[in-house]
């Protein structure tokens, strides 16, 4: 008999419940609320299929060859100018979708037991990312701007035990749709300079803005400070997994380390495809597609929140960009218990107590706008209300 | 001033020796014998042109969405189909190139101070992919047919320090070009099982035979003692990082959260792809054609190295398939301290030092035949055996 002795991590990784959700979510009729699925209707597939012939005619040993894992040079090249603030290309680093990145922050930065940061709630795939490495994390106080910096101070750990990094999603945050204003950020990012603690900005929907730009990021007001995660999934299409990591010089060299580890480079096809794409101009007229459609669905489901929910104390967040609501629902309503009967009412959701690092509030669950028509979204919206009410008068 | 602590792990990346080679080879007029690169002339451009399209017209939303990390099903049943035992597609999870199931597979069975098993030399890239995890490499005694079982038996290790598993390549090994025979593979799958642990079997040149397919692999004789690796790089083309994993289901579950947390899924649009051109049976042609190219530039090696290297004390393998040939320089020859001199003439190659877990041989090295041509070849052959003169003379 084989003895399969498994690692100590092994035992704390556990089946996403996102994904348990949205296997249930297979029921046909059934309407989800619950996935971060960008709308199909923004991929732009005839470029694609421009881009994809034009690589490989033109230069298909190249592009189906093993090749640097620092990443497309053009691609990094691209990727560096469009930031806002001064970056090298050297510093770019292109990932396997930008949850490789977290792998890889993970790997270099954290120790069995090291302090992590993190806001409350938090993305959900972050915390599963980093939980090979066992660290200690840490919840930060957090409320409509973000983390708060008296309790960063609070929970930033001494000696041995201070916090190897924090981990923030300023804009649009996944789960809560949240954003952090001019004010806080430069109040994080000193705060985190005077604490010593470097910070992980993680920033896939910053594009995906309705009026506004969003102030600039954490990591253009400290480079040597912080590392800095984006993506093209949200812009352009989450299948090609393309995302990248910007980071300082010191930390660079290990992440590239890692990363040849890890999966000796990120696909070459993808890259060179994304390149042909990009390099034209063509997210300039793109992404103000995606924010416009984008917009009309979030207004869909504020209404519908509105009008179904007028009658009940719920509280939801207006989010100015991205693709997630955050809703907490009435006392006595907890969403992981209520989840069946939602489905059964043909509505599914992300109960909220999954993105916590402790402590999680029951009540509240996460709602994405972006992959259901606003038709759909009406019509799910009232369900969950119904949904509520027959929870509330069974009690 | 931030402090960016580096977790301990961290410290034992480093850069990878071929790597630091391969920029060197960038120099012009320079031939590599150094990089494990398929041929270019090997990539069927034409059929992944056609499957591009069609994967695009006939199915872009879902071929650019994200997907489930199992990987593609129609990808997963031809994988369980070609095998030669009986697999379902259910054990069988899509990876961002094989490179990362040696990732996962580190992640889910070794802490540190782990006992790990490897044959002597072995690949690189493996060690490199387990390090993270801070496992204790012993180098198990090989022969010319790989691992030796009864020192398998005496480096098993007893209690907490039992060995959690054993990395074995029988296939024309990376570096070596060697292969386990029947015997061989009978005999260490038998003894494994005995001392109940598992083997993690890396199979990325197997159908790279060139006079004989090899003999059945180590999980067809015991599929529950054991994960299997597979790869499309070798096969098709490296660039689009396909690979995979077989495993008995206890430890699927794992691997697939593992493989979750690392990167979500492996990029959906060239796992279309690839199913795309090999559900019309175009492997049964194309594979051949890569066979008969790298018997002939085998050939053209071993026929180099016997016009080259006559008169002096050198050794090395004929391997019957695969990519890789392993040469044993004559004494006070070392091929780390050689290497500038077989640059300075147009040379390159892998020092074998790199492929050794502990008390490396000096006087080997690592030569690709696949990558240059058969003129090439002789040149380089060449022009490595007047570097070994010159050494030798100027000692």
């Amino acid at each position: 008999m084989t003895n399969w002795t498994l690692a100590k991590r092994a035992a704390s990784m556990n089946p996403s419940v996102i994904r348990e959700i949205l296997k249930v979510t297979e029921k046909p009729g059934i309407i989800s609320l619950a996935g971060g699925l960008p709308s199909p209707k923004t991929f732009p597939i005839a470029a694609f299929k421009e881009a994809a012939d034009k690589v490989l005619l033109q230069d298909g040993a190249s592009a189906l060859q093993y090749a640097a894992s620092e990443g497309y040079a053009p691609l990094r090249e691209f990727v560096a100018k469009q930031l806002p603030w001064d970056v090298s290309p050297d510093q770019v680093l292109i990932t396997t979708g930008s949850q490789q990145g977290l792998d890889l922050m993970g790997k270099i930065l954290l120790d069995e037991g090291s302090r992590l940061l993190v806001e409350t709630p938090t993305y959900l795939g972050a915390l599963q990312a980093f939980s090979p490495q066992q660290p200690q994390v840490v919840g930060v106080d957090s409320d409509d701007q973000g983390v708060i910096p008296d309790d960063l101070a609070r929970k930033a750990g001494e000696g041995a035990d201070k916090a190897r990094m924090v981990y923030l999603l300023p804009n649009f945050q996944n789960p809560t749709g949240r954003s952090m204003d001019e004010a806080r950020r430069q109040a994080v990012v000193d705060r985190l300079a005077s604490l010593g603690i470097p910070f992980l900005e993680d920033n896939p929907y910053g594009d995906l803005w309705y009026d506004q730009a969003p102030p600039a990021p954490l990591t253009a007001r400290n480079p040597e400070g912080g590392v800095y995660l984006g993506s093209f999934s949200k812009v352009l299409a989450p299948g090609l997994r393309l995302g990248y990591v910007v980071a300082p010089k010191a930390v660079y060299t290990k992440l590239l380390q890692a990363k040849q580890a890890a999966d000796l480079h990120t696909p070459t096809f993808n890259q060179r495809m994304v390149a042909e794409v990009v390099q034209s101009g063509f997210l300039d007229q793109h992404v103000p597609t995606i924010r416009a459609l984008y917009k009309k669905q979030r207004d869909a489901m504020l209404a519908a929140l509105s009008t179904h929910f007028a009658d009940l104390d719920v509280q939801w967040t207006t989010p100015t960009g991205g693709m997630f609501l955050w809703v907490r629902m009435p006392e006595g309503i907890d969403t992981v218990a209520m989840l069946p009967a939602a489905v059964e009412r043909n509505v599914a959701y992300v109960p909220g107590s999954a993105f916590y690092a402790s402590q999680p509030d029951n009540r509240t669950m996460r709602l994405s706008y972006v992959t259901a028509s606003e038709e759909q979204i009406h019509i799910a919206i009232k369900a969950l209300a119904d949904t509520v009410r027959a929870t509330l008068a069974a009690r």
